[in-house]
């Protein structure tokens, strides 16, 4: 519970048409919302709600501001007013400093006075567990692992040896750090042999990470994951990947060793980006797309393709097959044409 | 181990040229069963098994059954059939009610007597688990979460606060269901702020998700899959998605957030779906296709390519490249046929 | 620590203009490496290093040995011979032998005497753990699931019920195997009725899981990795399938209900296999392509198209969806011109 004018203070907006006293209890989409609720508006499809909103305010835009109907918390980033508005909303987690009695710490791991480590947690030897973090339950902490500064591992995390996690980093379930990297030498008789991976990853302050999202370690150097960069779910990061700092990656992405994200970048659902190639800062790439060389150029790329009536489809996609034909044909007939032309 | 006649009964089949009283010990498949053995016949290519299987019945349409030489169960739906008979011999997983000694459940959880919290289990407060509910070895329930009566969760698997599951809903390992949907706002300084996600995930009765399959709660309302459906392995739901009731998704499929798919839909293996569309009931997607406007109509859609030849692919993939250029030369000639033509 | 004649030994190469006793403390990328450092060169784009690297030795091939401005360790497969010097530096895991306190083991579950039960684990009714075999933290190992001699399981694996691993396995975190497939009858009111999942899974010696793959058990019969099998990150593997020894799968592979792969098969990622179809030995597949028919020739098969910029792939696509169209434009065209041409 708090007031508009609590909430104005918090996310920097401006109070048009409604009492910095008024009480708020609660957040709700702009059709929906009852009186004591606020509501927001980030998308212009929904701008003819404003009409008939009972929100007691809802957070827009400047522009969406002129003539607005509904009471109004006037924001330059109307998204980033909201996402702080919100906060304040937010259940506060209770964390009361402490160890599980049925987790299992190594006595040779070191864990910070006010940290907290949950039900059925492992820590082995030599972890490093720094002030204010969360270790949900069932997540396991690998020997020599390291988490930064209020860090908060949500439950059934595995971070493997040596990673370094660092602050205010926040892990959804099921992510691994540090699985090895697929790093394979082919014999003569067409066996595989492993090829150690004794590098590590490194993950930068206020990182997000998705639930199921794998990184794996280095080969020989580390994986890193530089700051604020936020992973969605079922993301695959390859060993010896950099993913520079901002860039947001969305779920089922999958990166290949050794390739290179800039800084700034957004990545589609689905996305892949082959091995040992380099992105380059402020590169969009829209879903299911696939990189397979580098990029040079900041800009939007994509190659994914979007679905037709399946019999069209099958008509498309058996022409495609002879696309080349195609291309051979024609440039016969422009001879011809011209030849045609010329006499 | 049971009779033909039970397995009739319970599979709603006809007996023909065979005994109610035929002791039947498993299942194989056609070309494998031996004497006391159950087989099926749900594909036409497999037929000629018919003629010199050992089987003691086999389960089969009615069409099939025509001039069958082996005994059969004859079935007006033999995948239903089939489904029904071999539930009799599954192994019956012993389920006695209990916690065991190594679960951790919060005083303030509440478990009904009949249920069972299998060992390393962690059930937080205010959880409510319903009778005849089964939690299988090391899985988590958060703050709150609720599950239906007689829903199970196999193993490993993370069930976050607030998140509602219905009658017999079936969990894989692994999943995880009710992470942080992916919701960010893009501060002016190019940094990611993070939108809290206040919504939850409800799931309705009669619902299996897949082995490490995730479901993400909504940003303000709820993330929502109907009664009856089918998630394999490995998918990935976005923040408040809908799925209607009845559809069944393959695995690795992708949806992004706020997209709504109808009821007695099917979604092939590694599909994906845009943010924000809809998809109407009874739509079919083949596999690896990506959906990235609204589908009003039922019916096939697709839009994945099948593999050829590397070295012919290249050549497509080249063409590709330069297909408006010649869509150009195509209208260039058009026109110079056309004048010529006229002359 | 150890010299370069223990690292010749071990990786079959040859001296080549340095001295067996030289101490060698570590491992480090040619342009990194400093004195007392190994290390290699695998990709010719790196031989300008060879000039400047402080490396005490480079492990290459006989070829780029030729002129070789430093000391060297002459190999036939220099992949091979880094993988097996590279084991020599690998940090050795303690693995005592043993039960963890907090390991639950069902009484009726049988333990070498030399295996390790990490923290957390649960093993359940009729599991058979083998000589040698380490079970890291938080591991789930099912009824009468067996795993082979000297396999390993990092951590919060699921093994379910009657699955069995051969010998060397090595499991990374969050792997699945043996959970149900996704087996479903449709019954007359369009409801999806569960086929129970009778089989289970075979992996076999030598075989490598990634993070958070998912194998399914069999229908009826089991789904099958055979020996050698390499399977990275975040792969989905449906009931009945088999893949042939020696193949390697790379991140985000999809395989679709009973598809059998031939032995040394290389996938790349994303690769999507459908059901039901057969891929011959010795097949590679590039990343990010569908394989939607069986495969009967050895070779590199593709599908994946690589990112354009967004503009001009809007125009490629477009003009796709038109690709019929212009089939039969440029038919026209030429009809008419031998028609011309024929005057």
């Amino acid at each position: 519970m708090t007031t508009l004018g609590e909430i104005a203070a918090v996310s920097s907006t401006r109070l048009q048409g409604c009492d910095a006293a008024t009480v708020v209890t609660g957040i709700a989409p702009l059709n929906r919302a009852e009186p004591g609720q606020l509501s927001f508006l980030t998308h212009s499809r929904y701008r003819q709600f404003l009409a008939v909103t009972q929100a007691s305010a809802v957070i827009l835009s400047t522009g969406d501001a002129v003539d607005c109907p509904a009471p109004a918390l006037v924001a330059d980033n109307p998204q980033v007013a909201y996402a702080r508005a919100a906060a304040l909303f937010e259940p506060v987690a209770e964390t009361k400093p402490g160890i599980h009695p049925t987790a299992w710490i190594s006595p040779a791991a070191q864990i910070a006075a006010d940290a907290w480590i949950g039900p059925h947690c492992t820590v082995e030897a030599g972890a490093v567990i720094e002030a204010g973090v969360f270790v949900g339950p069932n997540c396991v902490v690998g020997e020599q692992a390291e988490l930064g500064e209020n860090t908060r591992l949500v439950a059934h995390v595995t971070i493997c040896h040596r990673v370094r996690l660092g602050r205010r980093v926040l892990v959804h379930p099921g992510a691994v750090i540090g699985s090895d990297g697929f790093g394979l030498a082919l014999d003569h008789g067409g066996r595989w042999l492993k090829i150690p991976q004794l590098g590590s990853v490194l993950i930068g302050d206020d990182v997000e990470i998705g639930a199921n999202t794998t990184i794996d370690r280095g080969a020989l150097e580390d994986t890193v994951i530089e700051e604020g960069v936020k992973l969605d779910n079922q993301i695959q990061i390859a060993h010896n990947v950099r993913i520079g700092a901002h860039s947001a990656l969305a779920g089922c992405v999958g990166i290949a060793g050794s390739a290179r994200i800039g800084r700034h970048c957004m990545l589609g659902g689905g996305v892949g980006v082959a091995g040992h190639l380099e992105i380059a800062d402020r590169v969009q790439v829209t879903g299911m797309s696939l990189v397979a060389k580098s990029i040079t150029e900041p800009g939007v790329y994509s190659s994914g393709l979007a679905v037709e009536p399946n019999r069209l489809w099958n008509k498309i996609s058996a022409r495609l097959r002879r696309l080349d034909e195609m291309f051979r044909r024609l440039a016969v007939l422009e001879k011809k044409i011209d030849k045609d032309g010329s006499t």
